[in-house]
């Protein structure tokens, strides 16, 4: 082991291994290449890049900065929670309380200032209340619908998922973003006439 | 297809579908908690994790979310140009040329203004002139370095690494953080110790 660097990037770096956790968090969602599911690392690197891309699109004034850091954490909570998928009932009776736990358990490995840093990022996250919240938010919900229009409806086909479902997930980016909004209404519009939703 | 959304939604949208490639090209480098390469994306989105909660021990002033951005799309270009291993002598001969045509390939899907503002980060990021570009490669390194290291050296053995290329490698970072630097340096003399290296 290493001796020698400060007990700061100890913790860091002991943070770094712990979260490669992600790599092994798998979704509901299929990626489009290859015949498997998407894991958390995946996501959330594809939810940065679509806030680099995308910002442009809210509708609510928004520190870019920050809406990164946030998709990049957002899930980091499911390495010990798991993933709850977003039409799954009984899994979000609980879902709130596995997933403070896991939070208070999996940034403490960070210096505490860090700690408390990324725990709030991720409670600001959940709350959805600040704009960057919901713009996450946003680009949560149309990056998996994307790719799962993409793979023909698989994972909705999958879980019986009905068209009323996904509207009402997707009322929220109305009042965030008219165009993702509008865009994200005509899939699953297209969707529903394709017969991939109930 | 969607027909409503207007071209510039439509082509970010494009870019979206068209990167989730990265998710398909694999590294050398093994995720810890799963017996598989580590790819792209995942990769991408850990190094934007430590821009996060190792910014703190750059030596040189840097622009965070530049950081964020580099390390986001710094390995984009692979969809299309492969992955070269950092030891890989011969593919580093035509590595620049491949990325080169790929970049101006994937980034082009974007609308024009994006196109140029990736496509420039990528080069700034390649040319590893400036403070973010510095940066963004100490992480590009510490990375890899640290799962390898936690794998027991796995991919140095597989591919006969010496320990002067790994510490050829690390040489940049001396400048640009002194903390990762000797970091670097105890993890390369531990697994030299250990006969991980040649």
């Amino acid at each position: 082991m290493i001796i020698l660097i400060d007990e700061r990037l100890k913790k860091q770096i002991e943070f770094l291994v712990e979260t490669d956790k992600m790599k092994n968090i798998y979704r509901q969602t299929y990626v489009l290449n290859e015949p498997r599911k998407e894991n958390d690392a995946e996501h959330s690197w594809h939810l940065a890049l679509l806030a680099i891309i995308l910002s442009e699109h809210s509708d609510l004034k928004i520190d870019v900065l920050k809406v990164m850091k946030m998709v990049v954490i957002h899930d980091i909570v499911e390495i010990y929670a798991g993933d709850t998928y977003c039409y799954d009932k009984e899994g979000y009776k609980d879902k709130a309380e596995r997933e403070e736990k896991s939070a208070r358990r999996v940034f403490s490995v960070l210096p505490d200032d860090q700690y408390h840093e990324l725990y709030n990022l991720w409670r600001e996250f959940e709350d959805g209340i600040s704009n960057e919240a919901k713009f996450a938010a946003v680009l949560d919900r149309v990056q998996p619908l994307t790719l799962n229009y993409r793979n023909n409806g698989q994972s909705w086909k999958e879980h019986n998922v009905e068209k009323s479902q996904v509207e009402a997930r997707n009322c929220a980016t109305k009042n965030v973003s008219e165009d993702i909004y509008e865009y994200i209404n005509d899939i699953i519009n297209d969707a529903n006439v394709k017969g991939w939703l109930k």
